[in-house]
């Protein structure tokens, strides 16, 4: 069985380790034989590809990126783009096509989907926020990654009596930021899922310094929600408010370090970890979990389970339609958000204004 | 309400961030007091304590190791070891106890609570066979250390045309290894959850290097099972055999090197990775673990939830009976040793002797 | 003997093995008292002291911060600044002072040294361009730090076809540019000694890219001199550019990636680094550098050898007068500058504008 | 001017560095052709070749092994063996040869550069001692491993009051163990420049416990020279005395937890580092110096400077007669095993025995 294998949208660890383990798993139980499309919807559109032997997943295991590269190119917005992609299957003698991409990525699958292509998909988020599964590869490096920023920043911030704030990926949800504010002992975490008022966060400040802890540590999504004195926050320097006044997207971290300067007359600076978050060699967690996508995913082709998707749910792999995967963010349970909660202390509560 | 904690059993990355969580929720949420027993059960039959205080546990989330120390000491082997226990307890006006511990730890857990003691329990194993909870802390971190070994020795195997040998902990089940193994890309995992011949395994490496491959890296859980010729394998320095001529413990990773390098000619070196495994600062994703753990446990104390242990389910906190806990094993799942074995080129077999 | 210390000026990996170092061999080999000042100089002025007992300095050794805390006052700039900085030594009882700390801090070393105080100096610069010194310790740290997300960004360079810039520190010298940019394997370095027009960097990536190349990795100190036409750059959001039209400080990464983008048409993205690159634990190479500054420095005062600084050159300990160390700033040598351009691939030049 | 580079002896974190250094800077500075000569003499000897490309060499940098893998082979051993290298350097048209190689290896440089053959030499050895060079590269990456290893175990040593030994490399030298040592913060450091008495160290660690200090971590050389009561230490498991009584190689970790464990009555372990401190990415630091030696070796060919190889000297790329780098074993200095005494805290001596 001839199968074909891309990858879309943005870079994530572990993207290596699936690939080679459909490649693994097909040559050595199934007899099948792989073709990469490059750079995503890209290579399907424009017909780049590459074989995909056993020797081109060798040693691929530990490495960041993708040997196939990656892109966020929409075929359901190019010109006859869904038709070009199927005749290329067909050019190809793809008997069926392994998708390994989140939402955007998997809304084209789906597409292909309903017009007969035989698919399944792996899903991929390094913001961990796919729904339908527990976890994606990729997530727990960025984690990793930024608790080990948060335990560095933290011996600075102390020796320097600072407020340091650490800005983490996530733009609709606060996974990163609530693992790794929780792993790394913040004082401070800021996600979308729970708007916060600036002077807020500045009250808790003052009264950490009021207890004797001259130093503190906030975490922040970079889509975390966090309201106030419009004039104030959206008067910072490339800040965008939405609706509602609240602060998205664009640069929370700095803008947050200003306004809590301003605030409370500490010191603050900001840390804006970006995309060091995304790249480089997978945790042992994540080559685990992107090894079994891919041994889930190419049993899934055999099965002829298309149009599904594997997701980790508890620790066993499962399927679901990709139609249901991509519907609805996950966002961070009340229950871990609660964890985050009971660690801060809020004792010695000021009057909070307004 | 004042409550003791106390750690026992084997050194595991998280203890502290357990310790940690309990007494920071416990403090700022329920208003408790803490009292530390020192090294496990050994300070609670001698009444060696020390006050938890929020100073006591400032800066330690990120550390390896107990503050509270820990020891292996059995309170129900000592003569009136549960009484003196209890008398204890009552000295120090303990109303409620947190038991952070494993098998043999939380078997003292049960024989107090059932007699009236008021305790609950924090799994705490890092070979990941407690059964009732998915993930126990620890493992993580043992995991990602025995996977940079892997991947280091992975390098030289390679150098040198060599096999590598690299012996994990896993005395009674293999998800070290298998975990490890697996992330690693080892091309031989052997637990004890699947006993395999000396002569299979070198059959295996025989027919890698027929293929090309001059080197390999071999995984083994401590506790794994490897049948053979009880001449050659128990002959060797230092092995003990069981009942069923299985090679148990001590220097199963040394013994198959030997028995490896005389079956096959190639050259053989092993690695017993040992105490690093358990020791130093836990992962990410251990220190949220073990930080769900302690709120979970200060949780279950106030809901009055005694006799009960904290365990993950999935994602989710919950909790079951400690004498459940207990009560078995947990092994390494089919579908696990299915996606380690997917992975593996077994194709050009010879014939493998008898 | 009792011998006060302080840490001033920026956060630096190795303070504390500094100051356990001497406190070790202070107590052990020459029986002498410790007291600490506080946050720098800061803590001289106001006599803000701590006991440096052997129990304090307990486990320190790996941990980054110091637990002396720092800041910049500088006394010289207080009114009558220094003289109080010398009634708090009497008042103290103490009889020489142990200075860890950078050109700034140092300069009052020097003006207390010429009035009298004996003391004597431990260089301190995670830039390591204090001249007198081949190496400080922080260095290797921040280098280890900035190679390792180098690492990272270059296979989401790869996957996603971009140009990533990394922004290291580095205000007056490209140390830290140099030695990651080449031990991380970045096709350009750019740093404050060797001026370069952002035309040649954006040809560089073109040629780069006409051989196949289609991803690059640019390492930039922060004080890197990266000419050009100025209305392009200082227009950039937040340049500022010196008499020279030389772009300094504020956020050079940020700009160059603008300004590479419009001129190259690639994806560009940037990546500051900051604060994560002085915090956390030191690496092997600067505790022990660290350590044996410590050892040095103890041993400089109980020879007597006042106004004088501690110093590696090659890999032996030796001493310069404070004074000449704090004169000049330390360069990248030729050699090394040579080395980083030797392993780029200038080939196929193609007419360079202007 | 083709020229054919070779690595031989044992692995060693930097050798891809040096490769890739010298095949870049020979192909973009000097025009050079490449070719590599496999498995260290082995390849010379068996004509096994494979030309070195910029594509053959990229992304080698943060590899470790070798990709012209290793082995011990020395022609100077086997028939006609220095004419049959000399024979194929002919058959293959190289003008000259670049060996990257320690002692061993380099003695067959000697004797083929007596023999005419135009050669330059780059030294490795993980144990750092190679007469002439202040660092070799591995080194770094190997007392950066010893060291993490050594902060894991400290914490299991405290956790459980126990006597801990790290064993690491270093058979003729105590360079890893007295950088890691001292880096880790050991409690006792047992090098082969130092013999020491197994009872003086159990003394040491007996006064520690009545200091109240109830763990200790002991880093031993391989190679540790410990003498005492032949019958109690040559009677262990494995051991093997010289003729002074000396327990040399084989296991000196195992044996001294025994002996030591048998005079304190304190628990003691032990951790045989082995093949992982040789293996894997290399730090920075060593990176950058491997690259060094690259671009140092290839600028001495073209400079016309045979027989030579490139040293470290301070923090100059110098060069030396390979002559004379291979007379010698280099030896941790006086200063270094001081600054490693000077931190152990040797109050309340005992009366040592004998």
């Amino acid at each position: 069985m001839k199968i074909g294998i891309l990858t879309g949208g943005g870079d994530c660890p572990g993207l290596n380790a699936v690939i080679r383990a459909i490649v693994r798993k097909g040559t050595f139980h199934y007899n099948d034989e792989f073709l990469g499309f490059m750079e995503g919807w890209r290579g399907v559109l424009e017909n780049m590809t590459c074989p995909l032997t056993l020797e081109a997943v060798k040693g691929i295991l530990p490495r960041g990126g993708t040997i196939l590269r990656t892109s966020r190119t929409n075929p359901a917005k190019a010109e006859r783009g869904l038709e070009r992609c199927i005749e290329n299957f067909k050019k190809n003698g793809i008997a069926a096509l392994i998708v390994i991409g989140g939402d955007d990525t998997q809304s084209v699958s789906q597409k292909l989907f309903e017009r007969g292509v035989k698919l399944v998909g792996v899903p991929k988020t390094i913001d961990n926020d796919l729904s339908g599964t527990d976890f994606c590869f990729g997530f727990d490096t960025a984690v990793t990654i930024a608790t080990e920023a948060i335990d560095r920043v933290h011996t600075t911030a102390e020796a320097h009596n600072r407020v340091i704030v650490v800005e983490v990926m996530g733009r609709d949800s606060g996974w990163i930021a609530t693992y790794s504010g929780v792993a790394g002992g913040a004082d401070v975490i800021l996600i979308p899922e729970r708007p916060i008022n600036v002077d807020e966060i500045a009250e808790m400040l003052k009264r950490r310094h009021d207890r004797g802890r001259f130093f503190s540590v906030i975490v922040v999504a970079e889509g975390a929600k966090v309201t106030g004195d419009a004039q104030a926050i959206a008067g910072s320097d490339g800040a965008k408010t939405d609706e509602f006044g609240h602060v998205r997207l664009g640069g929370i971290g700095n803008i947050l370090a200003k306004e809590i300067e301003h605030r409370t007359g500490f010191e603050t600076r900001a840390v804006v970890l970006g995309h060091i978050q995304r790249g480089g060699s997978p945790t042992a967690f994540d080559r685990m979990l992107a090894t079994r996508y891919g041994v889930g995913a190419i049993d899934l082709v055999h099965q002829g389970e298309f149009g599904n998707m594997v997701v980790l749910r508890g620790n066993h792999i499962q399927s679901i339609p990709i139609v249901e995967a991509i519907a609805t963010t996950s966002h961070v349970s009340p229950e871990l958000i609660n964890v985050a909660l009971s660690l801060q202390d809020r004792r010695g509560s000021r009057k909070v204004p307004g």
